[in-house]
């Protein structure tokens, strides 16, 4: 990840009421090496369940607790709301999670930067809006655009951490590649054979079947090899099979 | 999304314990416009809680459920196995989820593409990857590898769906950024002074000290900017006092 972001990103929680969220986004916090947690008025019991949870501990027994969003964000020197809403607001520009733009304004802040993500039902208020200097949307369906809090924290840390630089590789186009059925048909004819002469013993089938499948997925092979392979090891077999 | 990718991935989970997670892989995929979701073995109680569940009806109403492995994969031409362990396998290569050479693999591929997501406890079993072609990792963090279900399945779907063109911007470095708690003053003085002056009324102050909230966070002020919008702000205010 970008030097010291673990560090500068709070993960700001406004209203929760699901404690099971606040552990889910602690444990995303933690997969991705995020380290600031923080509640505005969270569901009480929400919260002290949360505490409870196993795993995400160390985030969550630093998670700070605020009244106010004016208070959770008052160290902030970039806020930004999330939203699940498409349409571009009077009043914030919106930018798309996988826009560089966005994620190169977080990244590249010395200050800290609070990502503010609202209650489960009705996301953030206007009124929390107006701490913001802009919005983030992950780019949802039309359909269903309404993300389950822990999953869409998860998403946005993911934008976050990964390694751009890691784009470098060109579209590639493929041949037609072999079904898994065809690979297993494959597979089968290979042990028969190797049991038949006697390569493999009974007691080792199972393992030797485990290797021959990885060894046929190693291949990579094409559908048409994959035919031209079963056909060459049945003829076999059955040459065997007659002499 | 690339075209047609919405149809050619299925998701399968395989031995999933916990209805809610069914329930939140379902909506991810919802969320991010995927179809096809395969159960092998889940736990009876599990599935048929997860299918009760609100949200991303449709989803559970197509899922597919198989007894092995193998026939939920049959039909596809890729199988990758998600893991969350770092060395690499003996026995399969290895790709993180943001290198651009498996998201292509996979996005370019014309037959149909299995993601596997092994049990909350152990993962996919070594039996289970005798099918893949290849595993999938999650950038996750030493010390807290292991990635909830749902979350698991929400960020490798947005990789999968992200527009990797929307990269184009270079990184910009920020000058040093007013902290919210500045804004705050500042709002505070120049709303005093709206007040004051006469520009609002007290019964208009809430409306117009948001709208005065929002117009300085649109500023982008710098800390220094900030700063010294303030010092003329309040010595305007004093001298308005004197008169």
């Amino acid at each position: 990840m970008p030097a010291g972001l673990e560090t500068s990103v709070r993960v700001i929680l406004v209203r929760t009421r699901n404690p099971l969220n606040i552990g889910a986004v602690a444990r995303a916090m933690s997969n991705f090496g995020f380290l600031h947690l923080r509640v505005v008025r969270p569901y009480e019991v929400a919260f002290r369940e949360a505490r409870s949870a196993v795993g995400a501990a160390e985030v969550l027994a630093r998670a700070e607790k605020f009244n106010t969003v004016a208070e959770a964000v008052a160290d902030c020197t970039l806020v930004v709301g999330t939203t699940a809403v498409r349409q571009r607001e009077l009043h914030h520009s919106i930018r798309r999670l996988d826009e560089a733009e966005g994620r190169d304004l977080i990244t590249s802040q010395a200050g800290p930067v609070a990502l503010l993500f609202g209650s489960e039902k009705v996301g953030l208020s206007n009124h929390d809006l107006t701490y913001c200097h802009w919005l983030l949307r992950v780019p949802t369906c039309e359909a269903n655009i309404s993300m389950n809090l822990g999953q869409a924290v998860a998403v946005c840390l993911y934008e976050l951490v990964r390694n751009p630089n890691m784009e470098s590789e060109p579209q590639r186009v493929e041949a037609v590649r072999a079904q898994a059925k065809d690979l297993d048909r494959l597979t089968t004819v290979l042990n028969e054979a190797l049991l038949s002469s006697g390569y493999t013993t009974a007691e080792a089938l199972p393992s030797s079947e485990e290797k021959v499948r990885r060894l046929l997925r190693r291949l990579n092979l094409s559908a048409a090899d994959c035919e031209l392979l079963l056909g060459m090891l049945r003829q076999i077999v059955r040459m065997r099979g007659d002499a």
